[in-house]
């Protein structure tokens, strides 16, 4: 992208389940946070918690390829998890460094707006939320009022219902907004150092992965589970008009060590 | 007060647990919310679905004086019951009227900070938050913006803890910061008509409720219970230069049959 070279820099971090939920790893990530130039804004996802609440509610989770089955009540439950408990922490916390923090859903100020995911022949997710427009221009003005936006995987239809949607679709649709007014930088960071070539093998990680090589990569099975709709969202924020897209640990918001998507 | 006569008014509506866990009762209260003119806030309360989740949780809910202690099991609890489940779903329904609504507990923006309530010889609340300062200037700019803040009964401390406060105390706290820059009227929501001089008789509220009257009505025993806090609080505002405070049912949030304490 050329036309945004200009603008004002804007972060979009994701963060996953794990390092949000282990008091000491959330205290670390937010360090990190803080040491990222220029605006930010956090997406943090918290399916553990939210399982592990279901657990003791006597809920069960019941998951589809990787995604959550989101009846009434597990939707009650993401609600209290993800907006409640995850984001409010996050917040407090980010107070207490100094950074002026704004807890929201996508029903807050109406940022992610999304339509409930039709039911198939074999399976019906529930109240999930697949995104239909995200608000780039609120999100601009609370990032240039010195605010820091904190998302949780949470949107609504409009109509009343809040929809449980996945956290890394959520990170795109926002870098994706804010792409036309700025130059985004979307990281997603989760418990491995990036791309790995060999499973669990942190010292493996790509520096660098473009389409050509994502595709031959899943052709030859080398990359597979979640990573593939993690690498799917990344290319498609690229497609999109995002700037960068880095893939790396949680420890390394600023991907020194981890994957650059290109 | 006669310096912010000139001021737009703003209306601070505080609506308790009752209203916001029953569907049909939030449904219409939240009709009658859209009816009032003017700027508005919302301050809700949880407590009873706090307890159902707890209970469900198989934590116990214990209560001293008709305030609940708050360990870190509690703390939990209320931080996804008050700033998730009832706060997002009162947000959710709040879009789908028009009403640009901004979820918040007293961390995000850090509107309300306050500090943790000193354990005493006899009881220790727990995270039990008492109000140093809510920011008056940052709710007034987010109405300017057209932005109806719902604020859930949770503040913190600065130093990365949320702390449960007694909604009726957080209405009063945001009510009394907004009265030196706007016209504020404060208003009280519950499950009774407003002031009874009998209790459980609807027909018996009193119209209007001097300080002079209140402390002759306590005195005979005639108010007691949970009113007690919740008069002290509104004499509290109006001394504090909120222009009108009403006591009123969750149906008649302009108050046409309710209490105008004087």
């Amino acid at each position: 992208m050329t036309m945004n070279d200009n603008l004002p820099n804007v972060t979009v971090i994701k963060v996953g389940g794990a390092v949000v939920e282990d008091p000491a790893l959330l205290a670390g990530l937010l360090r990190g946070f803080c040491s990222v130039p220029g605006h930010k804004v956090l997406v943090h996802g918290g399916g553990r918690s939210a399982t592990a609440v279901a657990g003791r509610m006597g809920v069960e989770t019941r998951m589809v390829d990787g995604r959550r089955i989101t009846d009434d009540s597990m939707l009650s439950i993401v609600t209290m998890v993800y907006g409640g408990l995850v984001n409010k922490r996050i917040v407090a916390q980010m107070q207490a460094l100094g950074i002026n923090a704004l807890g929201m859903t996508g029903a807050d100020l109406n940022i992610i707006a999304a339509h409930r995911r039709p039911a198939t022949d074999t399976v019906d997710y529930g109240w999930v939320g697949d995104v239909d427009r995200a608000d780039g221009h609120t999100l601009a003005r609370l990032l240039r009022e010195g605010i820091t936006p904190v998302i949780a995987p949470l949107t609504h239809d409009g109509r009343g219902n809040l929809l449980n949607t996945n956290a890394d679709t959520v990170a795109t649709a926002v870098a994706t907004a804010l792409a036309p007014i700025r130059r985004v930088t979307l990281t997603f960071a989760f418990e491995k150092a990036g791309v790995l070539l060999r499973p669990d093998d942190d010292t493996s990680a790509l520096t660098r992965l473009t389409l050509g090589q994502y595709q031959d990569l899943k052709a030859r099975g080398a990359v597979s589970g979640g990573m593939l709709p993690k690498l799917d969202n990344a290319f498609a924020a690229i497609r999109q008009g995002v700037s960068r897209v880095f893939i790396t640990g949680h420890g390394d918001l600023q991907a020194t060590r981890g994957t650059t998507i290109e």
